[in-house]
């Protein structure tokens, strides 16, 4: 169904080839769009339920874009309704001193999902390819030695019963300027901005490179990347969610079978 | 309002004083309630922002009861609007050989809420005076020593601006037999019922026991613990979310001021 958003691996990738401001849900109403959400945020409630119970697989999703894409309020849309206890959010911020001292994955693979375990990623490893090369922090070889480390690790995960879905959330250029005019002209929303953000802001080509260059080379058949369209928000929830009710629709989860013990048994 | 659930500091408590089938919220209607929970849940949802946004007080609900009182359940109906980057929940288990070879609050201590946080203690370091205690494995001078550390630890945390609620959900011997049936006679919640449920069940009286010595001896001024009755669940769900919502419109929090080096900005 997202075929075309699909990252194809190894491929020169060119990010304007995707247009941010795509509808892949087609003409609908809102009216519609807002049913097949609530119908998704209600059967992504049952699959983490099942998967809870189930208690063998791990899901994890993978949410990245530049500032403002909407990786916050994507979480809050797409998990409505799922039990507050079922899901973990991993935020990944400029990393702590213990951090620097070791790999860049150390502190990824501590806050990997568990057994039974649905874990949303709000940035993630991939900062560590894409801020990192952006400012020359880690030259090209560098990068490239990490985005192997990445697809092994990705592997590992994979192997070991994970479900990865991995979401590059893409907005325009323009659409960021408007998001952050938005929170410079409400002062209650002046907590949410840095002047930093107007400084890497600048830096939008080299980003768009370095996401290029990143989602093609760890785009894996075991975890590919999809180019999420994030200008309209409602097409970009929408689409998260789609992805990742199929995601989990594919892993054929039931509850586990009744236990023959229990037949019968009076609570006294 | 809820002064009556109130546990009063060092004097002697048993629980047969509270009635678990108690209906706080009167003869209201169930149509009345849901709106009224509905009304509680977006409220808390708007507190929390502000909690995050202000990002200096933390709070920290805890929740504790006996088996099947609704620990689970109460977290996703007084949650279901809350962002879920906005609150963090720990869940205690039985605790790890590295756990166990460290005193008893250091597991507590390193999940315990940052500045802006809402954190929810599913269990809690209670537990270490509940069950320990019930099965001896604890002496009562250690656990008397143990309430004092409690203390002296939630202090602590109240100094270091934290509002720490503590809710018992209470139910009655009668109700949690009806509420275990209920998962032997589903197949599909058998995988939530372990044969040690009823073996700790056939501990009721000692669980009241330690549950009145441990709720009297921590129930301080700035750390009070209510009795939550919790045989009807639409009251017990109803009753976290008030003295929740009670707890955090005292911290009179608000936004940020907006920052004067943005006014009139203009994003290019």
């Amino acid at each position: 169904m997202f075929e075309k958003y699909r990252v194809p691996l190894d491929k020169k990738l060119d990010l304007s080839d995707y247009d941010p401001a795509d509808k892949p849900f087609s003409g609908d109403s809102k009216g519609d769009d807002k049913d097949r959400m609530a119908e998704l945020a209600l059967k992504l409630d049952e699959l983490q339920t099942i998967l809870h119970a189930n208690s063998q697989r791990r899901v994890l999703l993978v949410l990245q874009g530049m500032d403002t894409a909407g990786k916050d309020s994507t979480i809050r849309a797409v998990f409505q309704n799922v039990d507050p206890l079922g899901i973990r959010v991993a935020n990944f911020k400029a990393p702590t001193p213990a951090e620097l001292a070791r790999d860049f994955l150390w502190r990824v693979h501590r806050v990997v999902p568990a057994a039974g375990e649905l874990v949303i990623f709000n940035r993630s490893h991939y900062e560590d390819v894409l801020i990192t090369r952006v400012h020359d922090w880690i030259d090209a070889e560098e990068c490239k030695r990490r985005y192997t480390h990445i697809n092994n690790f990705e592997r590992l995960l994979t192997d070991s019963n994970t479900r990865i879905i991995k979401c590059f959330l893409h907005i325009s250029f323009d659409e960021q300027r408007k998001r952050l005019q938005e929170r410079v002209d409400d002062p209650n929303k002046h907590w949410k901005f840095e002047i930093t953000d107007l400084k890497e802001r600048s830096f939008w080509p080299q980003y768009a490179k370095a996401y290029a260059a990143a989602l093609s080379a760890t785009s894996t058949e075991y975890a590919p990347w999809y180019i999420v369209p994030s200008d309209s928000k409602r097409h970009r929830n929408l689409m998260v969610a789609e992805l990742l009710v199929q995601a989990m629709t594919d892993l054929k989860l039931s509850y586990p079978p009744g236990r023959p013990d229990l037949v019968g048994l009076k609570v006294e």
